[in-house]
């Protein structure tokens, strides 16, 4: 498949994940891979500067949604300097210590303008952003998951609510909800599913930021019947509290578990951190009935996380199908 | 005088005055008539989302340059949305109560560049405003007055400080000063003056947002020393607290007694104030070798505010040449 046309996509994640992926695809918006992105970000924070103004306003955590948009500026010095503005986080020891000004910003057309879909679009077009962000859900979310290891009995299960009390948590995340179940959904956010050509998930938090949208039932149903092919993309790293143990194959596996139905088309890791791990992750993709694009994407400073520039290269292929499935797996029948 | 040539201008004061006048110059900036224009503000402000701002972070109070640049902004969808952003205020019972969106989105870029002057052009540049905002000073101020009737001796003299104190004091202002005595002055405030064809003082709160420029030394000989010509705009109405009683040539005499060797071009008053008062105003307006304007500028809604239109219709006037002296005054010699 080669498809030289620009591309529609639609990238779900939250948090640094999702700042990094829409690092990488912002690029191809600047060369014209990628015509139309969008994203859609998890809306379940409950901690720091987006946890106190959702508790003082009882408004989406915007934390992760401001993120997404400075991510989106331009590189000119118009984009860096407003991405910088919007993460700009208060010092000092007094009441504004910790809160972000893009948060301040957004919760503030929130309540001047009514419409949070209406209200991220003024902030992305006063930036210059590259790309539309929507939220996740159109009322604020608590994660809860079951764990395990957090009682004398090894095997039972306790059930702990919160995005910050999860990704922090002792114990072995079984399986997440949320609260509520079924919460409304954007207009926006499923018309983008529906008309993409492709769906990039993760990386970032599997259990706090990748896996919230497939627990959002509109979602998950327009993922399911979408003629877009999905991309997921793992970490770099196992990650403590959410992940501490997992090997890359696990990761798709409780992906699996929490989205039965879902179509995977293209399982994106990094060469460095699946090594020694080929084989049982091409089985665990092959099982899915994925394909596997093994590929350089980690930033050279040793952390685990992706570099944008690597990584839109890699999309970039994916995109045109140039991406070689890696040959790994068992012979295909 | 008839001058076609575009007007280059620096509007002086702070508050809902400067507001006003920043409205009407931003009518003649869209119409052409002025082609440079800067706003000069105050930055004494102790109280409110700005003083809570200043305590906690040692900046200029952003307040009254918040408001300025909101007056700056366009008359269309993005101009309107952004001066109401800009201007939203917080409200309920949380930490963020009363604080102010553009206050604080000023305050994490003055934290962000360290120029207060550089991010006051960025956010103008943001906000697609018409002119420029420059702080009159480029360290926080105290506004100190000396007030009368404070104490059992009716003449006695009480300093009273700080510009919320001073504005709301209950006894008879004296005179103003500013501590620090001579705080250091933008090097773009004093070229916009040299430069300038017309420098608008007033209107506002008379000795918090218009007298105190006339007490920075520098910006005081910028004043005596500029070619441009000075036009005062009196106020609609005496103000509780700082101009109780104040006819409209006792504005005039305040104004002379902080600054004895400002030069006065034009005075501007609406004619609905000074009906009754015509008489002594010329006679003041003549004894400072000004000229006295009267105009229909205020407001139809019987609020003692400026109308922009009307304003913005007057100052076209007076910087065409056009605007006739009012034969109130003594014939002249």
């Amino acid at each position: 498949m080669s498809d030289q046309r620009a591309q529609a996509v639609v990238a779900l994640g939250g948090g640094h994940g999702l700042h990094a992926s829409l690092s990488a695809l912002r690029l191809l918006v600047d060369d014209l891979t990628v015509d139309d992105l969008t994203a859609v970000v998890t809306v379940a924070d409950n901690g720091g500067s987006s946890g106190r103004l959702r508790g003082e306003f009882q408004v989406l955590p915007p934390g992760d949604l401001r993120m997404a948009l400075a991510a989106l500026c331009g590189d000119d010095a118009w984009g860096v300097t407003w991405s910088q503005v919007l993460q700009h986080r208060f010092e000092g020891d007094g009441e504004m210590r910790g809160h972000v000004i893009g948060n301040l910003l957004i919760v503030g057309l929130w309540e001047q303008l009514g419409d949070p879909v209406e209200a991220l679009d003024w902030v992305g077009r006063l930036l210059g952003a590259k790309g539309r962000v929507l939220p996740m859900a159109l009322c604020p979310m608590d994660i809860t998951a079951t764990v395990r290891g957090l009682q004398d009995d090894p095997s039972a299960l306790t059930t702990v609510r919160g995005q910050v009390e999860v990704a922090t948590t002792e114990g072995l995340i079984d399986t997440i909800s949320l609260v509520p179940e079924d919460p409304p959904v954007s207009a926006e956010a499923l018309t983008a599913l529906a008309g993409a050509d492709w769906v990039v998930l993760g990386p970032g938090s599997w259990f706090t930021s990748v896996i919230p949208h497939l627990m959002v039932p509109a979602l998950r149903r327009a993922l399911e019947t979408t003629d877009a092919r999905l991309v997921v993309v793992l970490n770099l790293a196992e990650q403590e509290g959410e992940t501490p143990g997992f090997a890359p194959a696990d990761h798709l596996a409780v992906l699996a578990e929490h989205a039965p139905d879902l179509r995977v088309h293209t399982v994106l890791a990094d060469r460095t951190w699946v090594a020694g791990h080929e084989q049982d992750l091409a089985d665990t993709v092959e099982a899915l009935g994925a394909r596997l694009v093994v590929d350089d994407v980690g930033a050279d400073d040793g952390s685990p996380h992706h570099d944008p520039a690597l990584l839109a290269a890699a999309y970039a292929r994916i995109f045109a199908g140039a991406a070689e499935q890696v040959p790994l797996g068992r012979p295909r029948a």
